[in-house]
């Protein structure tokens, strides 16, 4: 199984619901240092997974919809705790969404699988795998 | 499938016993920087995998009674190569005591799997993984 | 001349004013990845530059009086931008005032420099740098 | 599931056939920061997954193979676009064949499976993933 | 003192000339992730060191008359050994020119000083410092 | 002003003498990943700040003399604390002398100053710089 990765940011304020967050019900806020994960078993005609500047630019794409927001204020998340769990979940959905429609072109069909990891610190991370 | 990784280090004495080791037969010491990563399939009721405080409390907590020790002189581990990657294990199993005694909450009865890496340097580390 | 690095973190809102900020002028939010660095020309009784456990405790202590708030609603940053530049300032001035007050100890009057870092990305960090 | 990673480095010279590569059919070059994984599920009679000096020899070994050279001028790449992921897989194929030969000895032929990662910045990395 | 620090990386290809060199006599290549650091005493009107996307973009244009080239054939190299310092100080070179003839904007000529790392490895980098 | 850094790692056995030390005045050890940075305001005839091979060698070997060891028991630390800013400078001070005894060959005679880092942990290191 071979498997290319890039890497991209976002900045972005939230609060939480919920006694289980203690301070994190204030309004706070976050860096994500966010890495996309793309899997295919085989590799496609150039011998690569997917073409890691289109990669690079759709995932650019999808955060550039998340970023420097207040995601209080997001109706799409209206009523839930983004979560950095949640918020990978989100992030890997709208690009495979995208690879569906084609944004990364033909031969990037052959992808199987997705991986979106949101570092919050250098002691927390969260990810979201998904096949595609 | 989801997943949250939290960090925290324990620093230690040991010694080990083979040829294979060669000069790391000797007294030697490591800092372990410690990832434990918590999986399941689906989030709690507050979109989250685990409470990440409680999760670095548990880490902690478990980390605590190995580190700033002689491994050499533990009970625990008589006549037993402290590898980095048998130290995962150890990690691993009695995180996953504490998560099956409650020590996460209820809702962390949900946790499917868990992955333990100790970082002994910048150009080596090692894993272990197992269900709950 | 020695010195000593603790790494801390927090995360906060904020909003910028100015149009130089383009989309950060919107409210958004950060984690900063702090690193807190003490310099001295010769160590203390100890052969140290600090205690390394209480520096990290006063870095904590400064970034709890930050961290998971909106920045904006600060009355000690009421007309500020708080530019990651500015809050290095901040922390380090804080840190400054404890030092001072005696919060390091006796033999932390020794210290001589201080260097506060936030990294607000993988890709942007900034420094404050001063005399004690 | 056990595994233990070495990290080493190679600096190649390169060019890439097709107009997906844009600037990058130009000759040009990497250096690939390389983490070999090696798993298994049950560790050897020393208590580890696998001498961790011999495994970073071995992994040594391979890319001596590799470094201080342009790719382009490789027999065993001729006609092959050597993209990061299909270096991966490269690697982990000459590993393989050195631990079949017994490189690493009786006891690793306990091992399961490889995973080779080359790291081509600090915003894009491939990965290969075989069994043994 | 105050500074700012923004990271891109470039990927070239060249050879080096003198025996200390070894196997890097031979066409090779690099990965370079590059450090670009602004001082100054005293933050601007904005409370900032400088515009952090104009330094990025700066930073990117310099590397970008750099990157996916073989700097054996550049004539701006022509007879020079492109190692990693050396490269460190072009990098700040150019992008002082840039400042210098107002690239980041009014506000930016209270900037002091320039240091530009290029990290080539895991294992070794290499900076310059220059005022401006 | 020029610089190169080149980093390597030791792994050691200790223990402290003083309150101030906690749980720490047990037996125990670290991992120091260690970064040796050599300055000088001028390149040598072969455009470097030192031979990056050499300079790797030189600190592996000063390293090696510390490496896999219980520092309580060298003679050389005999009533010395060996916390990680006093072994920065035994490092500097040992690759000095080195460096004075022409190790890194006549060109390095150029060299200027040292600064010798020692990373602990993922949240704390200590570093000490001289002149040469």
């Amino acid at each position: 199984m071979f498997s290319v990765t890039v890497r991209d940011h976002i900045m972005i304020a939230h609060s939480f619901r919920g006694e289980v967050f203690g301070p994190a019900q204030a309004l706070h806020g976050a860096t994500y240092v966010v890495d996309a994960t793309f899997r295919r078993t085989h590799l496609d005609a150039d011998n690569i997974v997917v073409d890691i500047g289109r990669a690079s630019e759709e995932l650019h794409a999808v955060l550039d919809d998340l970023g420097y927001r207040n995601l209080d204020d997001e109706p799409a998340f209206a009523g839930m705790n983004t979560s950095t769990e949640a918020l990978a979940k989100v992030v890997a959905d709208r690009l495979a969404d995208r690879i569906h429609a084609g944004a990364l072109g033909e031969d990037a069909r052959g992808l199987e699988g997705l991986v979106v990891t949101l570092h919050e610190s250098h002691i927390a991370w969260a990810s979201y795998e998904r096949s595609l």
